[in-house]
């Protein structure tokens, strides 16, 4: 698509320019790091998207939308720490190359700097800004917090698991559209349109995550096929299964999920056997086909221009559409 | 000091009435419980205070109070991290009680709900509010960090160390006002005015605290006297110390700085002796004088009735004339 390599010029380009390192050093540094390893700059992205979709000069909703940014990375250096990972875009961690108080302490002065992007914006644009970034960072921490939960937990339901990947993960993609159109002063009913569309994108491309992470192409898919597996980790397509499966695939499904294989493949061929087996599989997949087409049901309502709705659309698809 | 004890109350109260705890409880149980541990509330008080010095009903200040309270909190909970510190107030600290996970994550939403407390004022309060908290809560990391860096290095400069204190400790005490005066509405030059007052308060508080932290009564200073002796502090002593040293002496201080001797008793004597012998101590008496003096003289030139200067002049006699 076109004009998502357009936006993600526009983003690519502030980072370029401008450096985010002064003193002290260690400080900004890991912040400049982080920052430098790219990514798709999905969010940033849609922020800018999103003004443009209701008549602003994209260029406008950059502050904003680096803001976004800045936040998403901090909620990346933080949870690195805390999953104890070694790597992030195939680089070393923020913790792993520094240390872990440098992790603590530049991913706060990230958040910290986040808020500081919208004060480019007049006062009442600015507290609407700063209201929904607070409202939507500290339902990211909650999603975080459960998802942290989940792991020693071995009830969860499907309900809650939505609700984890909705604060975890889609919170943001709605707030960083609604962004744009606050900063393009649409009407309130356009902003919470504009929210439910994000909103509902962000859980569809969660499950597809949750989906591919099992049936992806290993060629084309970014991660590890069968990585949730290794990890037992609690997906929609593991509780889906769990759900609606017989007592004897359940005790089988239990097994593998309470170990830990040094040779994972036997494991990985049996789940997603029952997965498909207990249909899990479809299951998820209808689930991803409903978010999105109530994604795309919401465009409908939206007062914009038709050309507005289909590059709305289109990116809903192109996003959606990923063959992996 | 009457009023203290009065604004202290409201703060009480104010944490005693409301419940903190949400769901997910291991987010916020931990907030909960940092909170309840008290402290002096010294930060919120001058909130409460300078809102009322500029006439306006202390009580409208509470939310940005209370919010200055949440951010200084959040500061411990990280900082006690990064030290690998056991307690806090006698308590166990939040990463001790729960794991590091808990406190990075729960100290994120209390970064976030600071913020949030803005939100009950008018767009321009807030706006004012928020930003000025951006700004001094990354000089508060910024002044950690710092610190932090001084740790690894043998050529701390007296102006970087003075710096340093400035960052971490006292560009709070001055917003902390600052905030009273803004909800207050004060004109802009009252609000620097007593943004200064706090800040050098602030700085000759910290300065008081390292002397007394070598000379204090043991029996009435809270901590550990020789304290930051044991742990080879470059503290305003240690620095003036080293600066007006002969030969002799400096090889005596750095060599007690080297160490970390199992039985202190020798170390502290003798530390302290070289700062009485090169004059350290009545160096930090004076710089102490002058920050407080800076302070009174400020307040000289703030446009407020004359017994709401003297209010300010008792509470920075109160908190400078403390003979532990």
């Amino acid at each position: 698509m076109q004009a998502i390599a357009q936006y993600q010029q526009i983003i690519q380009d502030y980072f370029t320019q401008i450096s985010l390192v002064k003193q002290p050093k260690n400080l900004y540094e890991p912040i400049q790091y982080i920052l430098s390893l790219g990514g798709k700059r999905m969010r940033p992205v849609l922020t800018l998207m999103a003004a443009d979709v209701f008549n602003a000069d994209c260029k406008k909703a950059l502050p904003a939308a680096i803001a976004v940014e800045m936040f998403h990375n901090f909620s990346l250096v933080h949870d690195d720490i805390m999953d104890d990972a070694p790597l992030r875009r195939g680089n070393e961690t923020v913790h792993e190359k520094w240390d872990v108080n440098t992790g603590i302490l530049s991913g706060d002065a990230m958040l910290i700097l986040a808020y500081q992007y919208f004060e480019e914006y007049e006062p009442d644009v600015f507290r609407d800004l700063a209201k929904l970034f607070s409202k939507t960072a500290l339902e990211v921490c909650e999603g975080q917090q459960w998802d942290v939960d989940f792991e020693e937990r071995s009830n969860v339901t499907i309900p809650e698991y939505l609700k984890m990947i909705e604060y975890k993960t889609a919170v943001l993609v709605g707030a960083a559209m609604k962004m744009g159109g606050i900063v393009a002063r649409t009407t309130k009913q356009n902003c919470d349109l504009i929210y439910d569309f994000g909103l509902n994108l962000g859980l569809a491309f969660q499950l597809q995550d949750d989906y591919l992470d099992a049936f992806g192409n290993p060629e084309t898919f970014g991660k590890q096929v069968g990585g949730d597996i290794i990890e037992n980790k609690k997906t929609y397509l593991y509780l889906k299964a769990l759900q609606q499966c017989n007592p004897y695939q359940k005790e089988r499904l239990l097994q593998w999920f309470a170990m830990q294989p040094e040779d994972t493949t036997d494991k990985i061929i049996d789940v997603k056997e029952l997965f498909v087996a207990t249909k899990a599989d479809t299951a998820t997949r209808d689930a991803i086909k409903d978010y999105t087409e109530k994604a795309f049901d919401i465009l409908n309502k939206l007062e914009i221009d038709e050309d507005k709705k289909e590059l709305l659309r289109n990116f809903g698809e192109f996003l959606m559409g990923r063959n992996v």
